[in-house]
């Protein structure tokens, strides 16, 4: 192992110089325009299979964004890892908001980054990440230290809701048989505090329309005698969430997963800091479902957040309109044993039942997906706990994150395997959002966690 | 009278084509972008202007876009009508709305419209109408037949609330000093209940911003634990208003000027027809203040409406972002006693009074205006009544509109004199919406209109 860190250790420099070539590549999945980014991106990542030593490296087309594959097999009894990650990125808007270009990246050092951290659209949320297992898997061929079978899928469309990887999956069932799913696509507690993710909510993802007069009106002349429906939709928004930031959906709680108290306890010793929190993000206040902590509202608690809201005149100036249609984006993050199914169904029957009857309402679901647990009494998370030990040299508890990552639920039902979320971003990363970031200290935290990971899994 | 009339006759087809050059003019005042287009609108007006016989032509720079002037005065001892109108346009957003381009006009029949209307941006607000002006001016001009001293301002700023006129007329007061002004930029009750405006509602339009967390976050990490500010500005709109379609501003119906039981009456003989209201905006039911009719509630009473609210992910496909900020438009339309500055403070004082602790709430206004009413006892009226009733062969009503031209206040108080509403326009005619129109039949009417009130005015 100490040749493999060595060796890690020697080309540090190498490893930041080639992901910062990956992150100029705009590989925005949602934004049909940048198509010829992402096929540019997806060649990108087969040449670093390639080079670090994987074979039968594939870029695999896909109705959507192709997958790339690559596998190493060194032993017919020896277990198989299978890493998954992603190479598309959310798009970068507001751009007004980035320091610099979302797709020039940097180095900079920050409060929580004394080390410096690599600023880029992608830089923790994913190309960061599963770029590490690259780097990591050279630095364990270079060094013939390699202790079990691995193969690669690093998919095009995680950001848009893994559209076609079901697909893939289910027609590569043996191409892609392994006995754990590894993936970086989740973050640690702190860099302090370094934890592997025990569990993750589900999603369910819709768009909502609401239709008032069936064209634009003029405000002064219609104003007051017609819905509005930007008020309309408002309203409704406001009904989806009580006073005690309980959901108003009828059924909405039915099958939520009740954690124990015990349970609560344990969550309670990742140290909560409120006042760092609050600061964090420029707020003087809090708010969310009565009865439960910041950590547990995040984390054991279903929500529902608007993510976009649009209607009427947006531009410079005034317009004295009333128009015709408003729009939101209304998503739910789900825990055990919701559904995503079901809490679109129980959704998209609320909001019309909310409707009043002079507007017309429309629910079109976006891609969903299933909440997902590791318990911490398998192998495969104790694999994880003692690879991250060893290279922070602390403790390393489980804790329970509030994202999604929909196909864990479904590599667990295709493949028969158990996913280990070991992420090395933080949230203060600001994935998704201007001037995303990952720190220098979690790239190589990471790339030497993942040698002692294949180590400890294939003699577990 | 009728020398002039045949003239009208004679030339209708060519007055069209003129009109339609003006129209493929994007005169848009809101989008600094079209600067050209509204400086060469300015010039072929001044051109029409002076083709007309008007002497003193001018393009008048103001800070803003021009303002047009031109004269004509034949006697000291006439009466001097001031003609206003705007060349201005509102911008023609959503473009993918309209059936053709908004800036190359053309000619459609419609059910209300069975002679053709010509669809254009700035068709009807107000191209249309204030061209009648100038080929009315054109045709008593030619036939010798013009019985008093003429003014025209046709401004360049009125869809972006007229910010330069007050200037401009502050400062030139002898030189638009007048007996009255006249104005075509509102509506007929419908073609076959010709009216006059005898009241404008006035206008305070805000942009208001709500900020949560200070950057975007991601909606599966923080979803539930802070506040996301598009379902804090949904609540708060959704405060504005109550279940009885009151407005719930403290204060806000102080100064609202009652109107008496007779008048209500009064204005209850203008045929009002539900079912075809509905049915011409698409609607199944009509909602707004208890104890109003629709007219009453477009006419007499304020009112408030969102005109655009935007925040977060507006793009294709989905983004699970809880953003920094939510933004909306929010105006309100008065009636007398009440004023812009009055209701934006009060606007102001409980939109921030109804904000949570844990937001920032940011109020800009936007430009407002007073309200006006042309009693129908006067001279003015009587003129413009007695007018279309000739051109029309009807009988013709007094009407209030809901829509607001504010500087008919600000002509009162300056030059000391009334303005007269003889708008043609129709409610229908999607004025500030795609497919804006005008109908040729409310065209031809108004430029046979013009010059019989001259007529009844010098006489008068």
């Amino acid at each position: 192992m100490q040749e493999t860190l060595n060796y890690i250790h020697d080309n540090k420099q190498r490893f930041v110089d080639e992901l910062f070539e990956l992150l100029k590549i705009a590989s925005i999945s949602a934004d049909p325009a940048y198509k010829d980014e992402v096929l540019k991106c997806a060649d990108e990542v087969a040449k670093h299979l390639k080079n670090a030593g994987a074979d039968n490296v594939e870029v695999c087309p896909t109705k959507g964004n192709p997958i790339v594959y690559g596998e190493k097999i060194i032993g017919e009894n020896l277990p198989t890892v299978l890493v998954y990650g992603h190479y598309d990125v959310q798009p970068p808007d507001p751009l007004d908001l980035w320091k610099k270009p979302p797709f020039e990246p940097y180095i900079e050092k920050t409060e929580i980054h004394p080390d410096g951290a690599i600023f880029a659209r992608g830089s923790a949320d994913d190309k960061g990440q599963f770029f590490m297992h690259l780097k990591a898997f050279e630095a364990m061929m270079k060094t013939n230290t390699l202790p079990c079978n691995v193969k690669f899928i690093i998919e095009g469309e995680e950001e848009v809701g893994s559209v076609s990887l079901g697909e893939f999956v289910d027609e590569n069932k043996q191409k892609l048989k392994c006995d754990c799913i590894l993936i970086s696509d989740t973050g640690l507690y702190s860099s302090e505090q370094p934890t592997v993710t025990t569990g993750l909510r589900g999603l369910s993802y819709m768009e909502v329309e609401v239709e008032g007069p069936s064209r634009d009106l003029h405000s002064g002349l219609y104003g007051g005698a017609v819905p509005n429906p930007i008020h309309v939709l408002s309203r409704m928004i406001s009904k989806l969430i009580d006073e005690d930031g309980r959901i108003t959906i009828d059924g909405f709680y039915d099958n939520v997963l009740q954690v124990s108290d015990d349970e609560r306890k344990e969550m309670g010793k990742l140290k909560d800091d409120p006042d760092a929190f609050k600061k964090s993000i420029g707020l003087n206040g809090v708010e969310g479902e009565k009865g439960y902590t910041t950590l547990e509202r995040t984390s054991i608690r279903p929500t529902l957040d608007c993510n976009g809201i649009w209607g009427g005149y947006t531009g410079e100036g005034a317009k004295t309109v009333i128009p015709s249609k408003a729009f939101a984006k209304i998503s739910m993050r789900l825990v055990p044993y919701q559904t995503p199914d079901e809490i679109t169904e129980k959704f998209t029957s609320y909001f019309k039942k909310i409707a009043p009857e002079n507007v017309k309402v429309k629910v079109t679901p976006h891609h969903g997906g299933m909440p997902y647990v590791l318990p911490s009494d398998t192998k495969e998370f104790l694999a994880a706990k003692k690879a991250m030990e060893s290279a922070f040299g602390k403790e390393v508890l489980p804790y329970r994150s509030g994202g999604s990552i929909p196909i864990t639920a479904m590599f667990e039902e295709v493949l028969g395997a158990k996913s280990v979320l070991m992420g090395f971003g933080l949230d203060s990363d600001a994935i998704h959002s201007p001037n995303e970031h990952y720190g220098l200290f979690n790239f190589y935290k990471g790339i030497e966690s993942i040698p002692l990971f294949f180590e400890n899994y294939a003699k577990s």
